[in-house]
């Protein structure tokens, strides 16, 4: 297809796959005459890649860049996810962290394979860090149940990688996953938390009409 | 304390702390001279809330301003839940979401009392949207087994909540467990992920040491 199909069929500016294109997110077209080029179904699903993980992924185009070359690269699947989680993770500077916070994570994570420098680590760490200078502590086994529930989540992103065939497509899943996973489970722990206080508390008295049957 | 006590106990340089003022997230001392004013522990406490809030949990100035107030009021606490659920969440427009979407995410959640207005209903199915846009469906019930992880957490959250005693408390912890909540469980899946991996699929050659015992 050419340009102007790619753009119509993307929803997306042709200003703005001609930057893809020269941030390298995007290969070029085929060549088909001095100053047009035809592009296949493949481009299409790459801007929608891209733009799937800068809009509602919130990375930036050098994020999206490192995962990408991930995708396309013939690494094994435990670097690809290495990669995927250091480009969607803020920096952590180890020393920023308290050794109580990596004591912490570290109990929470007692008996799991996680490398020191696991992006996940220190984040939870500064998580915990933060929970202890504002006064909050976990009198109830708080963090031991998200422990909990983010090996099952864990679980189910690596069952769903398995189903997937071709290495490229495992590849996209990882990226995926990883970068929306975040997003879905943020907004079903909102739900799940409206849920569980309607049940303990009631519903409050301006809450709009229930959707459920 | 004065000020320069407050600045020094807090971490938290006279400028940022005097803004903080000026937005209303903090109350002024009490006066004990022409130029000079005395403040509390209380003081104290707010800085390092409003500090985790905005460094750490990445909300905005005029997100936290909500999210106080609600903790100050005397609000239901199914009320400040709603309260601190908007305030940490992306606004969207129903209208930019799929019906197919929404169905889904209201089928993860069947049974459950969500409200149609719950910015985590949307969230969720804007996310539903984006793995679709980019080809990727749940073959194996990866987003089911999302919602379990989900309840999961948001009963951790509730019983958390319930062990607080006075109000004042409980209202903290509906907003800092929203806000960091999300920040917590996205390191420990990271970590779930590499552990999951390593299990399956071997540890990355050149992967750190493991730090478990």
């Amino acid at each position: 297809m050419r340009m102007a199909e790619l753009s119509t069929r993307s929803g997306t500016p042709v200003a703005t796959i001609k930057y893809y294109q020269r941030e390298t997110l995007l290969a070029g077209g085929e060549r088909s005459g001095p100053n047009q080029a035809l592009y296949a179904e493949s481009h299409l699903e790459r801007i929608r890649l891209i733009r799937g993980l800068t809009e509602v992924g919130g990375l930036s185009v050098a994020a999206v860049r490192r995962v990408l070359e991930a995708i396309d690269s013939e690494r094994s699947l435990p670097e690809t996810f290495e990669i995927a989680q250091h480009s969607v993770s803020a920096t952590i500077d180890e020393s920023t962290v308290s050794a109580e916070a990596l004591a912490r994570v570290d109990a929470l994570t007692a008996g799991w394979h996680v490398s020191a420098a696991n992006p996940g680590r220190l984040a939870a760490a500064r998580v915990v860090d933060t929970f202890a200078e504002v006064g909050q502590i976990d009198v109830r086994g708080w963090f031991d149940r998200y422990a909990a529930a983010a090996l099952l989540a864990a679980e189910a992103d690596i069952d769903e990688l398995d189903a997937r065939v071709d290495r490229a497509a495992k590849g996209e899943t990882v990226v995926v996953g990883t970068v929306l996973g975040d997003k879905l489970f943020s907004g079903l722990r909102r739900a799940a938390q409206e849920h569980i206080a309607a049940l303990r508390y009631g519903q409050p008295p301006e809450a709009a009409p229930d959707h459920t049957p």
